[in-house]
């Protein structure tokens, strides 16, 4: 078997889950990738910390040119998080001639021309799975296995921070501010809420669906986008008096025109829809097309290991067809 | 663009459905699969009947080496249903260099070992997506994308007939026979149900689950199986008044001894847990892996626009291989 060479950026929560996932289940990952696969390069200033992983001292750098410009490294994984220095990154890595991998929805959303078309002009893959659902493999399906389809619409639960808060205020008859602190006490929520309750974080991954399902790029500040921030015990009393659950929706819709409409806000549901059964942080995406009708694809949307998943899995990708 | 040649082995429901839905999407099947998609040669003693699409009727045959010795066909879909003569049709086209789809569950479950083998002794690609939970890319997503889990358990609706009939059941109060009769009237089951309600078409799809998460093939006849035939009013209302509903469920789990347990049998099922939430004749796979924790996939288990969207995705992965 040959060796598939890997740099990675970060070593925060999520490139820490990856480098334990890939210690965890070596087997099934190299089994399936049919290679070797070996994290040689991570850029990252806090070489220190007590992870819970041993790191040979020698893999960190501080200087991510020694990544692009290693000969060796065929794949580099993006987790470092926030729009730069990352999507500049990205870009000089596929310049480089490397593949890349990456679980920043925030880089992708905002890049997403430049960095398809890098990847494309360098003939080299660029695999963003983890950047909407977490560990839900969407996008795989909507690109490749269900691609023989006309897509019509998408709904999706795609912040789990929000989804906890709706919950936790439907189930447990909490106030918002209430199934925050909550939130933020299990970790579900950032001590700087913002990008998940005002729906920023989910715009950002229906931009990147609007552009695999439609073929169209929005930048998510085009977006139109309402949070959670206005919704109040007594508005999820009323939903449910009327047989519904409040959820936030990132929502797309081909008309009959050929138009797109799209917007994230917080929408009711009947209770028997699918994705009313939607609980806590759980993320899932609802579709219509025009062969399978109805489909719907639910599981965890955040959380290191669960994130490591499809990362891993667009690196196993990546080194199926290096064969 | 090239163009890559298909012979089709049978041209009923599911045959007719995967050649109005490459008609209908050509545009979107085409660009995945970066060729040209030509049914050359359809399998069918059935020329005249009726069937709402135009087929030059010098595509059809009667003889099926005249499909396996076409040196120019790339892809032979087998859409036959039954265990034979399919099984052996498939190994022949195989013999022959050719790629093989199919979503003929029973073939599939009743001879996986030497499908399996004959495709990697030929260095074909065989693919089987329709096979378990018809639309739902299930086997692509445990296969490749979510592969680098270490998975512990599945828990599958598979089987659209039977939760149909049990949904009738539950949500309006019919008995067992009211609803199978509703289900025959509305074409989700057949004249000859006992397949379907004696669980025997989970166990098949099982089978194929079986071998695919945990590498070991059990004969879909030594799958303890029990189907939905001694369900009555009653117990519904039992199951109900425990906030459960019962579901035929087809269940694998990896214990900690490394030994696995497998079943087909009718299950108490939470009424918040996402797999109650399955309702009519949808199909959901629901999963249990040590990266991901839980995830769940839900769509369309039958119809023959549904199975040709993973037919025809199984096809795309073939043409995008051959590139």
């Amino acid at each position: 078997m040959k060796t598939i060479k890997i740099g990675l950026l970060g070593l925060g929560n999520i490139g820490t889950g990856t480098y334990k996932a890939l210690e965890m289940n070596r087997d099934e990952i190299e089994g399936n990738a049919g290679a070797h696969i070996e994290i040689v390069k991570i850029l990252e200033k806090d070489v220190d910390r007590d992870r819970g992983i041993e790191v040979p001292a020698e893999k960190f750098t501080q200087d991510p040119d020694e990544i692009f410009n290693d000969p060796e490294i065929d794949i580099v994984i993006e987790l470092l998080g926030g729009v730069e220095p990352a999507a500049t990154f990205m870009e000089t890595a596929m310049n480089h001639g490397k593949h890349v991998v990456t679980a920043n929805k925030a880089a992708v959303a905002a890049n997403y021309p430049r960095l398809t078309e890098a990847a494309a002009k360098n003939g080299i893959k660029f695999n963003y799975e983890a950047s909407v659902g977490g560990a839900i493999p969407i996008l795989t399906a909507l690109k490749d296995t269900v691609r023989a389809n006309k897509y019509t619409e998408v709904l999706g639960i795609v912040n789990g921070t929000t989804n906890y808060i709706l919950h936790m205020m439907g189930t447990q008859g909490m106030s918002y501010e209430e199934a925050l602190k909550d939130a933020q006490d299990k970790g579900f929520a950032e001590a700087d809420p913002t990008a998940d309750v005002e729906g920023i974080d989910a715009a950002n991954k229906l931009s990147i669906l609007i552009a695999l399902m439609f073929g169209k790029y929005i930048h998510p500040k085009d977006i139109p986008t309402t949070g959670i921030t206005e919704i109040t015990k007594e508005k999820i009393d009323e939903a449910k008096s009327n047989d519904c659950v409040i959820k936030l929706i990132a929502h797309a819709t081909l008309k009959e025109d050929g138009e797109l409409d799209y917007e994230v806000r917080p929408t009711y549901i009947r209770t028997y829809h699918p994705l009313a059964g939607v609980l806590e942080e759980y993320n899932a995406v609802y579709i219509k097309a025009n062969l399978v009708g109805k489909m719907m694809f639910y599981g965890p949307g955040a959380g290191p290991l669960p994130t490591a998943s499809a990362v891993l899995g667009d690196v196993m990708e990546i080194a199926r067809s290096m064969k």
